[in-house]
């Protein structure tokens, strides 16, 4: 078992390898002149089986090129088996089309990954659990609900908690926090201006929210846009308190002064990508994936069952 | 552009003919002895576009097989395009795993067509829009919602109805109506017994719907549990009354007995499957899909925009 | 290496196992109310090289879709290898087109069983050999000829005997028994009336059967009605008895009824199929396939040689 | 249309172009000094149907490398689509494993036409059905049996006339000649000797053909062997006199001698292979396929049936 | 026939259409905050055959990224044909490996085209001619060096020329040019060091370039380290005067400040890039290289011959 | 670990067996009477890594299919893994297209021996290291120049050798001799006679070679009418000896004669091929390459590093 890293993310590999007291196989990587990536990795992979750990966070097509290209070395190097380790997985919300004459990205990126040659993936809270579906092969598709959820659970008394959905469409999401943490559930329904196409004209929160402590959960927090005003509509509807937990801490753009400006009083994710741990907040806590990445890839390799995992925790 | 039929829901296929101004191609279809299919064209297909016509009704595996050794059959001889035609696409709830080990037969039906030589599906609200990423092809993915919700408009003033997703899977759905008709959205949300495995205790209804018409809306109605007993929350929580509008009729099992006994005024379905129409009951109303599939047809054939009739409606 | 079973021979499967001295993996697997089919297996299955018993008895495609269904999960939850076993391959006798315009299931069936994830087949008395071609990979194409004519030779003097083949297409295997027994050989020839298509007007017996035990010999049984004619024309030709043997009882419609009422004294089948097993009949002799096919399975998990095994029966 | 041919057999190319009222697109072909050969195309093929006539004749592996290399050509210079007409195909007799550890080639050959780019095949009287259902795409499967027995009919008499098979394993293609004569069927029967591997001891005649025209049929003669020896069965049998007709007069090693010295009043072939032509008896009858295959490929062009076509003959 | 382009060099595209007497499609294309592309087409591309202009310059891996979603996007919008038009192929560098676990990026590249739903390539000047074979159908590589050459040669008499390759691995490309221009050759040969991995010690100069016109020729200028040096080299070798002519202007880097300090007194791009046009400098020549790629698409639209374009230049 | 020999140089596969300490799997092969090749494996093969040796020589197509055969019978007989060895890769001069209409046949002799079922490749001195990424799969490319190298190093002193490629597109190659023995390069420059097309009318010396002796190298020597010619050409420039250093010895049709008539002091080949040692020409060496297959054979089989076999060399 060889565990490989590209670029966008070692600190994440290095904690998984350390979970697994491994190393990395060392990597040649670097951009030449007009953008265009090397790789070499430096040590024989004849007949090993190799995961290949990359998070796709900005500049994201960089890193699943980057990711693309170390699955060729490896492929034509006579790996046994390649899996691709995406803690994030790109393009997970392009994943249908809205419209007519638009791509489904996420699927395009699965053709991608086994172009190249992987045979397996491993990843982390999809968008939508068909995605998984999307690739020809096994995806292990891992949930870090319970990991954030116990954490949750630790810092409030439970029966003063509301589990609240963003919007329509995470309304299962927050349902499985629901079954899990035995609470009521509550969603924040954004309703369209018709006259203006694609304007959220008032966020209508469905459910009882006033002196609770509202949980607001996602897979990931992107521009955080949607996300802070929920957290207003919340404390609007009476919320005592609002904390927001999710997956995914992208934090593009305007997320970070969104946040700091928000009042939302506590901010988790987890360390999928890097960007979480960089914005310099006390009120942002990320929470390590690498356990649980470590115990799938160990899984992977003894043949033991990544369901049973699923199970455990 | 010829069109064909198997033997699962024929009137359909003729509907579609009619609207087309054309005629089904003769296809010789029978069973041996042992089940085993025989089926052979009886006009010449070298160098036509083929539309095979074939909804997935029960016996649900004996009329996907025959559809796929339909395609078997045109692409031996010779046809230039096949489309397979699937007006309710079976496997369309297993589109993902919902625990280790197993299947995702969604991607399976679409990867089974693709391997008896399908170059395209049209289908009808499948039961989740990514279903259409499964095939490595052009999916025509047609939406039933403005026939039935045009319909139901009718029936009521529009400042009376609510529309209500019946479970939390099914939220973006029903908030698709509430765009299209202006309505507020409320939520049968089904709450778990933990100690009973996939047990549903409690129904509570998240939403306002005293004095309301409740508009109950559903990709499909199989065996009609979950929709009874959704409606019947919202009479004991105040409904005035309680409309339930799906496009698919499956109406399995005990399925006719419990629409009878319901307090539901009205249901109403579109005739992608034949069940709808079978069951007897004045207060079933069956829409024909017809118009709409025979549109798409028509727009592939002339490469017109399938999109742009998508806009239409 | 798992064994694994769908339902429609479970008993089969059962004594293989018992052969290999093994359990069988359960299987969780039921029809939805509208006849989808849902199928989860009950143990880590990762790394394993699984062997997938499935003999396509009637109803054949629900078996057929069943059998690909458990492929499918297999595939998805990172089994190393995956084996079909199917004792009676379904819509063998479909290996071509007789006319234009109609399939080949045949290798359709080859094509979806690759689809959805197989990596080998195993399998009985092929309606042709040809067959094994139609799969992109290793077929092992198990022979029960030998079972049926030495159980044969042990009931009369081989001097008695001769081998006949029901109609033209079967003489190559009756030749083969002729080699094995070393016996003389005789065909049926059934000639058509030109005027009525299809139609068998005459059974024409060719060699020489007066005073001689004929043994009747085909790869299948399915309705019994070439088989009883063909043995009543070997009576009228003074045969003194006739026995029927064929690998595949699969005895659909009138079949049990022409057996009873058949002047044949003796049919023999193996057991690939449950059919055989449930006629009531006491002139029906069903001999046991799990031996062949467990040493097929542990020589293929030992990777032993299968062409050996062939060559000591 | 495009017709090209191979330097196998360019008379036969000459031939079905006149009756198509076309020319052969000039391809450039010759062979490196070390064997290897260069084909270029001569005219633009973008965008057209291409059809490439090369029988495969001795030196048989060079030809059919000369075919795939002249498909590749096509494809890579954006032909519409691609057709092989093999008028004899190829390692067609391979289509099965007799033992262990064997190749399928008739199967390979059909992979590698499909790898290099073909996208339909025709061809004429495959050694059996099946091999149609060795490629992935249609093959236009034609039969020169009606040409061949038409003009046996308009030499002899019908009722003197009986057809032979000259093995069990070729039954089946003479009871087609029996059922468009409307006369009896005979089998010579090749009894194996048990002690000497593979040896043949004696031809042994299944039915009557004392004082009768015997025609032995069969899809291609080889060496020649097995027909004369059949031959020679049948007039010790006290056959009247013997005719041998197959649609492939492969005539290889000592087949010229062996048709020379043979008692077989007459030969007759179609020129599917140069062979036939070149032997220089005056016993041997050469029927021109020109007209079939020129047929196949204007209905082919011009999206006809070629099911009629065959139905016509 | 349909154009549209990427957001990489749309004044490229402009030109094509321009020359074509055509529009291009307008694509709605932006980036999400956290960089992954989105992409619409907002005209109906239903059974057109569609081409794709994207140049792959820096960023590189965005517009790669870029076009492979336009394609996905076009397959599922049942486009008929897609045709992938690369002014600049990007990675073509890379189409070998120079040592042991390496990728091979160039048909990595060719491999994901292929696998989003391209069916053609269209690209001027790849770094090898081999990387043509890298896709699996159509290429069509068009080359600058007449348009280059035709334009030097009216800049200085030829009898004062000597083309030069700049290293011993583009001779082959100089060769061309001299055929062409009927002029002398040299070389600029580089050794290495053996002490020193990867360094170059010495530029010699291979041939006579004394008092002579030296146009040193390669496909692509990157960083110009080489190119300078090899002019230098030439100078010192008393070269009257230098002209450097390449295809692809790439001009990454230090590339601008090189051009600008080096002898070179002229240097001769086509715009398959937009860099070389962004240099501001004087010495810097730009020609277009739009109606080389208008009249390959018209041709390839009408199904005329490219090949006979190429000649024809 | 299996190995296995084609027809084509039994005596090359016997050398490597015996570096190994191995024997040969004996496969049973002949050819039928018209050409086809008959092949079967006699011992089991089942789970094993199987290598199939062959070199492309004449009859170059005939070698081919029998390696593809074998791979086939591999395939289906459940080998684990099939590797080919072609010591001398067919076809590798036909990697790229000269001009239009042409095929890439090295390109397909990849795919062809991907279709039937090869998982790798190992070869020694492509025509241009490209062809290692036609292959959709590991290529274990290796080279023979250390072997030749060090040989020639031994046969005289380094400061009297210039090392010269026999046109402008083989200097890379010349180029990594100069770096590996440490002395200069030259060229010798055919250049083109403008009014008669492929005609090569000067051949001009481009480098110091007076008073030197010059090692002439190339991948392969076919009909030696280049090389001689370049020879003579050094000779004439003053050059003191020549020496040719060659891969591969092809020598076909008028090369023996050539060399023998040839100044040219010394020829040293590679046993690749079997031509090299038929010679019967003293001034014909031929070294060993089986102990560089051996190794690679071995490193592969226990998934060593064939890339740190390559640094040793």
């Amino acid at each position: 078992m060889l565990l490989f890293t590209g670029r966008a993310h070692p600190a994440l590999a290095g904690h998984i390898a350390a979970e697994l007291g491994t190393g990395i196989v060392p990597t040649q990587a670097r951009d030449f002149a007009n953008g265009e990536i090397y790789v070499r990795h430096e040590a024989s992979v004849r007949g090993a089986d190799c995961f290949v750990v990359q998070s796709h966070t900005d500049p994201i097509n960089t890193w699943i090129m980057e990711q693309l290209i170390m699955v060729d070395a490896l492929k034509r190097a006579s790996a046994r088996s390649i899996t691709v380790v995406a803690p994030f997985y790109g393009y997970s919300r392009q994943d249908k089309k809205h419209r007519g004459r638009e791509p489904i990205s996420a699927r395009l990126v699965a053709d991608l990954m086994g172009a190249a040659g992987a045979d397996r993936i491993i990843t982390i809270d999809l968008h939508t659990d068909q995605i998984v579906g999307f690739f020809d092969g096994p995806v292990d598709h891992l949930f870090a609900m319970p990991i954030l959820a116990d954490h949750i659970a630790g810092l409030e008394p439970r029966d003063r908690l509301t589990v609240v959905s963003p919007d329509a469409g995470r309304v299962r999401v927050a349902d499985r926090w629901c079954d899990r943490l035995g609470v009521p559930l509550a969603i924040v329904h954004k309703k369209r201006d018709k006259d203006v196409a694609h304007q959220v004209s008032v966020h209508e929160v469905v459910g009882d929210v006033a002196g609770r402590v509202c949980v607001l959960v996602d897979d990931m927090i992107d521009t955080a846009g949607t996300i802070c005003a929920a957290a207003e509509a919340l404390y609007e509807a009476g919320a005592d308190d609002v904390i927001v937990a999710a997956t995914h801490g992208i934090l593009s753009g305007p997320a970070v002064d969104r946040l700091k400006n928000s009042r939302v009083s506590r901010f988790v994710f987890t360390d999928t990508l890097p960007s979480a741990a960089d914005t310099g907040l006390d009120k942002v806590e990320v929470l390590s994936i690498a356990p649980l990445i470590a115990q799938a890839v160990r899984e992977i390799f003894e043949n033991g069952s990544v369901t049973s995992l699923l199970d455990d925790l």
